[in-house]
C-alpha cells in the first residue's frame, strides 16, 4: 500500500489529483467533498484529499469500499443480504449534494468481480443498491452539483485489460493508458483540457444548431433511429452544474451527448463492444426497439443478466442517453477493451438504458421534472452505457421536416466545424 | 495488504472476529451493520463482514478511515477546513441507529498521529466533529442498540507501546496482547466470556445493593469523593441494549461503572497513567473539583489540550463516568501503557470527563432523559476516560446515612462476592 510499491510513476498520479480537483471538480472554496473510491486506490485518494483541502475544501470525507467485503456478501450472505442496501449511507450522501458537496468518484474496480456469482443474487443486489442510491444519484443526473468521476489503475483490472503481461507490467500498461487519456502525460493538463473542451464546444454547438429530431445510425449489424428529445441539448466536456460551478464529469472524456425520446426509438442495435455490467460480462447484445421499447433482446453470453437489467423498471428497457464519438478518438485507437465504462464509451458511439440526464435539455425544461417528462426524458432505476459504433458507423441527423444531413461517415465526423 | 505479511497467527483474527459479532455485538438476523475501522485493520474488517452476513446481516457497510487522509487536512487544509466535519454522514449513521443497524468499531489507530499539530486546529476540527456525531452518539450512550469495540494490531501503534522492538515484534507483541485481553488465546473464548461476564455481574449486583451515594478515592495524589447520581446503576460485562439485544460493548472490559451526580464531585484527583487524546499525549493530569465541577486543572505535558478539552463546553469539566478496576486485572498485570482508553481504561479505576450513559441509570429514569438531567446525569458534547487508580487506590463506599464501607484497598476489591 506504499508508493513504492507501484509499477509506474507517482508523479503521474500528483498530476491527476490536480487534474481531477481544478478541471474534474472545479472546487470551489468552503465546498465538502464525498470522494468514494476502492481501498486500492489510496495513493490517488490520498493525493486528491490534499489537493482539495489546498483548494479550500472544507471536508473531504472518502468512502472506500473492498473487494473482498463486496464478495463476503455472495460468499456467506442470507437471503436476506441480497435485498439490503446502505439506505442510511446514500441518504446522508444525498443531504450532503443537496447541501452543495461535490462528488469524486475514482474508478478502478475489478470488472469481473462478480462473475460466476448467482445472477438472481447480483441482480437483486444490485436493485436493491439502484433504489436506495437513486435520491443521491438524482442529483448528480440532474446536475445539481460539480461532479468528477477518474481512474485508477487497479491490479485485478489491469490484469482482465492485459492478460498475457505479468501483473506490474499489465499495472504500468494501464496506468500509462489512463494517463493519456487523462491528458496528464503532458507539459501542462490543465491547458490541454482548456483546448479539448473548446473543440467538444464546437461539436455540440454545430448539433444544437442543426435542431435535429432524430440520428440514423446504420453499420456494424445497426439500423437504429433515435428520436431526440424535444427540447433537448447536445452537452459534451465542461458543463456548468445547476450549483454555478463549470466541471467536467467525465476523466476522460470524447463524447458529445444528449437525451432520446423515450417513446421515439425504432430498429435493431447490436452492440460493438462487449458490456460488464457489475462484474459480469455481456457479449454481442443484440436488440429490437419499437416505439422506444426493447421488444427482443439477446446476448452470446451473459444473456440472463442482460434480460435482468432491462426488466429492471418500466425505464430501463428505454433509452436515457444517445452520445457520439469517432472512431479516431484516442480511447479507440489504444485498439484496448477496458471492461470500463469510462473508457469504453469514449470509444465509440453509445445509447444507454434507463435515466436520462435532465441537463440534456435547454434551461427552461432542464429545470422542471414534469417538463423533462413531457419532452420524452426516460426515468429509471439504472443508467448503462453500451457500445454501439465502430469503423463503419454512418449517421444521418434527420430534421424535423424529413431533411437528413450526413452527421457521421465510417466512424468520423461528416463535416468539419 | 495481505495476509502474509501479518506477523501473527491469523487464525486468532477469525476467532476475534466470531467474538465481536456474537459475544461483542449480538448481531441479531436482518440487522444492517456500521463498521468503522481504519484502513490497516481491513484484515479483520473482511472477516467481520463474513462473520456478520453468516450471522444474518443485512447490509454490512465498512466507513474506513486512512491516517494520510487525516493528516491532509492539517498539512493542506485551509482555515474552514478545521470548523467542518462529515456532517452528512453522522447523520446518516443516526438514521441507521434509528433503524436498528448495529455499530461496531475496530480500534487500531496510532495514537500519537496528530502528535505537534497545532492545539487550536486539532481542538476546532474534534469539536467540530463532536458537534456533527453527537445525535449518532447520543445513541450508542443511550445504548438505544446494540454496539462493539474491538483492537486490532495497528503497525503505529505496537510502535508505539513497544517502542524498543523491531516493528514486526512489536506488531506480534500487541497482537499476543490484544488477543489474550480479548480472550480469543482460549479454545472456547465465547464460553470464556460468558464466566468472565457472569463475574462481573457478581460485582455489579453487590454495587447495587449497597445502595452508596457517593465513593471516596483515596491514594496516589488523590483524594476524591465522587457523588453518585439519583437512581445510579452499575453496569459491567455484558448489558442489554434498548433494543432487546444483550451485547458487551467494550472487548476487552474489566470494569464495572456507573453514572456520577454531575454537581456532587469534591476534592483532587490526579492521573495514574497519561491520557492520550485524538493524538495529544497528556502527561500528569491533576485537577481540583468542586461541587462537580473542575476549578483547577494542571499537566506537566499537553496541557494546553487538556485545558481546551475541559473546555470544549458546560459538561466537559464534570464527571459522566466513574469505574472500578482492580489493580490486578490482566491488562493491568500486562504492565503496558496501550495509549489507547478501551485497554488503559481496564488497567485502573477511572473516571471521564462530559457525557454520561443513561444506561447506567434504573429503567425507570434511563427512558426519560429529563429524570436523567434531574437526576445529576451530565451532558457534553466529549466523553474522556482518565485513569486515577493505581496498586496505593482505597475507596470507601459512603451510605447515605454516612455509613462507610470498604470497597478497594490497595488496589483490589475489599470484599469477596
Amino acid at each position: 500500500m506504499t508508493d513504492a510499491d507501484l509499477p509506474f510513476d507517482t508523479k503521474m498520479l500528483d498530476k491527476l489529483a490536480e487534474v481531477a480537483v481544478q478541471v474534474g471538480l472545479g472546487l470551489e472554496p468552503g465546498q465538502n467533498l464525498v470522494l468514494t473510491a476502492p481501498v486500492e486506490a489510496l495513493p490517488l485518494v490520498r493525493r486528491i484529499a490534499a489537493a482539495a483541502y489546498r483548494a479550500g475544501a472544507a471536508n473531504v470525507t472518502p468512502i472506500l469500499s473492498d473487494e473482498a467485503v463486496t464478495l463476503a456478501r455472495f460468499e456467506h450472505g442470507t437471503d436476506v443480504a441480497f435485498d439490503s442496501a446502505p439506505d442510511w449511507l446514500y441518504k446522508g450522501m444525498g443531504e450532503a449534494f443537496a447541501n452543495n458537496a461535490a462528488r469524486l468518484a475514482i474508478s478502478a474496480d475489478n470488472p469481473l468481480l462478480l462473475k460466476g456469482q448467482d445472477p438472481d443474487k447480483t441482480s437483486r443486489a444490485s436493485k436493491a443498491n439502484s433504489t436506495a442510491y437513486k435520491p443521491a444519484l438524482e442529483k448528480i443526473a440532474n446536475f445539481d452539483i460539480n461532479w468528477n468521476i477518474v481512474s485508477y489503475p487497479g491490479r485485478a483490472w489491469a490484469k482482465q485489460v492485459f492478460p498475457d503481461l505479468p501483473e506490474d507490467e499489465a499495472v504500468a500498461k494501464l496506468a500509462e493508458a489512463i494517463f493519456a487519456a487523462s491528458r496528464v502525460d503532458r507539459a501542462d493538463p490543465v491547458a490541454e483540457w482548456q483546448a479539448h473542451n473548446a473543440r467538444l464546444r464546437a461539436r455540440t454547438e454545430w448539433l444544437n444548431a442543426e435542431g435535429f429530431s432524430a440520428l440514423h445510425f446504420t453499420g456494424g449489424g445497426t439500423d437504429l433511429t433515435v428520436g431526440l428529445a424535444e427540447g433537448h441539448e447536445w452537452k459534451g466536456g465542461a458543463s456548468e452544474a445547476k450549483n454555478g460551478i463549470t466541471c467536467n464529469p467525465n476523466i476522460p472524456t470524447e463524447e458529445v451527448f444528449t437525451t432520446p425520446h423515450k417513446d421515439r426509438v425504432d430498429g435493431v442495435a447490436r452492440a460493438s463492444k462487449p458490456l460488464v455490467y457489475q462484474g459480469t460480462p455481456i457479449e454481442n447484445i443484440e436488440v429490437r426497439f419499437e416505439n422506444g421499447r426493447i421488444v427482443e433482446a439477446s446476448a452470446s453470453e451473459g444473456e440472463a443478466t442482460w434480460k435482468k437489467l432491462i426488466d429492471t423498471d418500466e425505464g430501463a428497457a428505454r433509452l436515457g442517453e444517445v452520445a457520439l464519438v469517432p472512431h479516431s478518438s484516442p480511447i479507440s485507437q489504444s485498439g484496448l477493451l477496458f471492461f470500463n465504462t469510462l473508457y469504453d464509451e469514449n470509444a465509440a458511439c453509445h445509447i444507454a438504458q434507463g435515466q436520462c440526464y435532465s441537463d440534456c435539455f435547454v434551461d427552461e425544461i432542464a429545470s422542471d421534472p414534469d417538463k423533462v417528462k413531457a419532452g420524452g426524458g426516460n426515468a429509471s432505476l439504472i443508467h448503462v452505457d453500451w457500445m454501439i459504433g465502430g469503423p463503419e458507423t454512418d449517421i444521418d441527423g434527420i430534421k424535423p421536416d424529413g431533411t437528413r444531413v450526413p452527421v457521421f461517415r465510417k466512424g468520423e465526423w461528416a463535416q468539419e466545424v
